[in-house]
């Protein structure tokens, strides 16, 4: 647990000025070499200054011995040298002024006795300085609008998101930097990225916090295995989550897994059912697994609905009835299509086809099919949530149906989420999709589940 | 159901030597003309001809009025002309034997009373001349060794699947073609794909009678609405489940979704309950999502089990953890190591490590160390499956860790599979696996789920 004045502090590392990397290296695919490339890659704009007492010139850049030489204040420190000098760097750090500080470096309370005493060393040099540290034993921080980046997997291997308004913070940073990875392949936008590690003197209560005030924050996900304090925890969820959505996975459920847990970042996992059951009380959104999580952070760029009634429509009819029987066993209800709806549908359908809910628009379906069905969804005042099938790959669908979705998720007035599933072609459009923040996912059932999480999130609201 | 001859003459439907295509089209887009293109793109080595008297050429090739002017015997005849002609051509295609036909067109049983005598009279000439009928309503025939192709969308859109032994076939096109695409997108070969729609002549058992002699085909994989005949249904999935393993989706499981499915193929959906406890008792492994079904269709690739005890590595704890807690919510067992594996272990463990189940090899692991881990657990008797998690985007992993993996599936001495999580660099690397038969998960809960049907599939199989 922070101070106050520490959490303020958060914003020299998600906003720096200027960078100091302990352990900068020369060395390709060394930590410190990659997140000084990474850096450098991204556009960082601030000032970057490499520290390591054996290079004059690393990547270009002048290499300093040591914040002594720089003589200048300077707003967020990584360091990347091995455990036992940490230590020595922050009290330099603090007779600099640093404040912002992001601990990569392993072998601290995970590792054993000797790494906890040194843990509790740096806690203690942090805590009498102001110092809002991240770590260690982690990845650190993104942030795609100030380009702050410690995540020390090259870009070529794991890309980098968009500026966005979900904010991700993680225990883990296996699991954190895959949901990086996965957000910027599938066009999804980021606020700001943390992986806390071990949690020595910023934790996860402390994160959320700040983000419960950051204006560029509308959703927050969580990844939690053990954290410091459950009930600090539970009342920190408790609160924000009434001003913004949080979703949560918490891994480490079982005993022999829990296990796992520790000696993974130290902390002991807790019982699954007091988190469960916390999770409840919040109203917060959990995640069972790590799908639903990437699943379910998109959903929250949509409108609140104002009730269950769903509306279907799909160009294959296998994919509208495995859409209806999700439907069902989620325990939503289908909308009863008002008289105008059903007259209007009838007249864009095949003299055949019948107006259902699913309504299956058959594989001859093109945007101007879906656009009108979608506009009679948008006005019925019995469908309260709309769920689209778009199988990408008939002949008459091309890229003017985006353009159809788009406008209409854009108007905002009930959420939609958009069915489309296949291979190259087909999941280029739902990453285009994805980046004018309309949902799309690759299953009946991710999406229904999905857009279940939103309604009674929604309810929750309406309920305050 | 079909005669004995009927099911043999599917032969000239999967393995045509000549194909003549009715309604052919120089229309872009038309389904007919999707087809021929796609037949001639895909390199269908045989004889085409197109059939329409409107044209003389379509394409680049010679078209007749009917099958008169051509004056051959063809093995196969794919239709895609109003449904009214089509009484008329099955004629044509009796008097001159042609054997196998693919009906792709629309407006039979699933489109009312009128449509209902046509199949009946469609249904009535295949039987009177053991012709072999796929469809109506129906995407048809791909099989991807002899390059016969009925699915009239676009390469460009739906990729198509290299040749491998996985079986599936379909009531639904829309499920079928998607399953084509991401199956071909993700480098896993396919024997036969069959989109049968209203069934009217060949229906699902007698497809599955046919894949029960094909040698070139180890896995079926059906998605069902409803089948003509429960009991039969039964009685060919519990005596073809003993020898190639059947996987299956029944869609429309409710009473509303079965409504869809009703007015999809024109065939009633029937209770869900009978048809879950008919796939217990045959022990059929039923997928409850699409994604259920793509996933556990990979499987069957590896070798089977002799029990339950799951060893795991991992490079990322956090993946570790969310694995192991899905182990647990499956009731798999977790390994216990022999003495000899623990040393060995150590040894390729960095000072601060333990020897656990996850065995978490940490981010500085490379293909050496999982190598040496994989073969610890392929010998030590207290491991009968493998779950490798490797996060490919570490500065250490590359292309050999590949290498590694393909090798132990290719010892063929327990089943693994892979999990690992990402972006585009990572995809590629999934898809490569695939391609090599080593099933490659994005998720610990599929990839555990998974292996938990490959576990309880080989405990039957031992038991007969």
């Amino acid at each position: 647990m922070a101070s106050k004045e520490q959490i303020k502090n958060l914003k020299y590392v998600f906003e720096p000025r200027s960078i100091a990397l302990f352990g900068a290296s020369p060395t390709p695919n060394k930590v410190s070499n990659v997140i000084l490339k990474t850096l450098i890659e991204g556009g960082f704009p601030g000032k970057l200054y490499p520290i390591n007492p054996k290079y004059q010139e690393i990547v270009g850049l002048k290499c300093y011995p040591d914040l002594n030489t720089i003589k200048k204040q300077i707003d967020c420190a990584i360091i990347a040298t091995p455990a036992a000098t940490v230590p020595e760097i922050l009290k330099q750090c603090a007779v600099w002024k640093v404040r912002g500080v992001v601990l990569i470096t392993a072998g601290f309370s995970e590792a054993g006795e000797e790494g906890k005493k040194l843990e509790d060393e740096i806690r203690d040099i942090c805590n009498k300085n102001n110092i809002s540290l991240i770590g260690p034993n982690c990845l650190g921080v993104h942030n795609p609008a100030t380009r702050i980046d410690s995540i020390f997997l090259p870009i070529y291997k794991l890309q980098r998101p968009k500026p966005g308004n979900i904010a991700f913070i993680t225990q883990s940073g296996a699991i954190g930097s895959t949901i990086v990875d996965l957000a910027a392949y599938n066009g999804i936008g980021i606020s700001k990225f943390v992986s806390y590690g071990n949690a020595a003197v910023i934790d996860e209560v402390d994160l959320l916090e700040y983000l419960e005030n950051d204006p560029k924050t509308k959703t927050i996900v969580a990844y939690i295995e053990g954290a410091k304090n459950g009930r600090r925890l539970y009342e920190a969820m408790k609160r924000i989550n009434k001003k913004k959505p949080i979703i949560a996975l918490k891994a480490g459920k079982f005993a022999r897994s829990g296990e796992a847990a520790k000696s993974h970042t130290g902390n002991i996992a807790g019982s699954y059912l007091a988190y469960k059951a916390a999770f409840k009380q919040a109203k917060v959104v959990e995640a069972d697994s790590i799908e639903d999580l990437f699943d379910f952070m998109k959903i929250f760029s949509q409108p609140m609905p104002k009730g269950n009634r769903v509306a279907i429509v799909t160009n294959g009819g296998g994919m509208g009835v495995l859409t209806a029987d999700a439907v069902e066993l989620n325990e939503l209800q289908f909308a009863n299509f008002s008289e105008e709806t059903k007259v209007g549908l009838k007249k864009i359908l095949p003299d055949f086809g019948n107006v259902g809910n699913p309504l299956d628009l058959i594989a001859e379906a093109d945007a101007d099919k879906y656009a009108s069905a979608l506009d009679f969804f948008m006005q019925d005042d019995n469908v309260d949530v709309i769920l689209v099938i778009a199988l990408l790959q008939t002949p008459p669908m091309d890229e003017r149906v985006l353009n159809v979705l788009i406008r209409v998720s854009d108007e905002r007035k009930k959420p939609i989420a958009v069915i489309s599933l296949g291979g190259e072609y087909t999941e280029n459009y739902q990453r285009h999709l994805n980046m004018y923040d309309v949902p799309s996912y690759s299953s009946p059932n991710a999406a229904v589940r999905t857009m279940k999480k939103l309604i009674e999130y929604a309810n929750y609201r309406r309920g305050l």
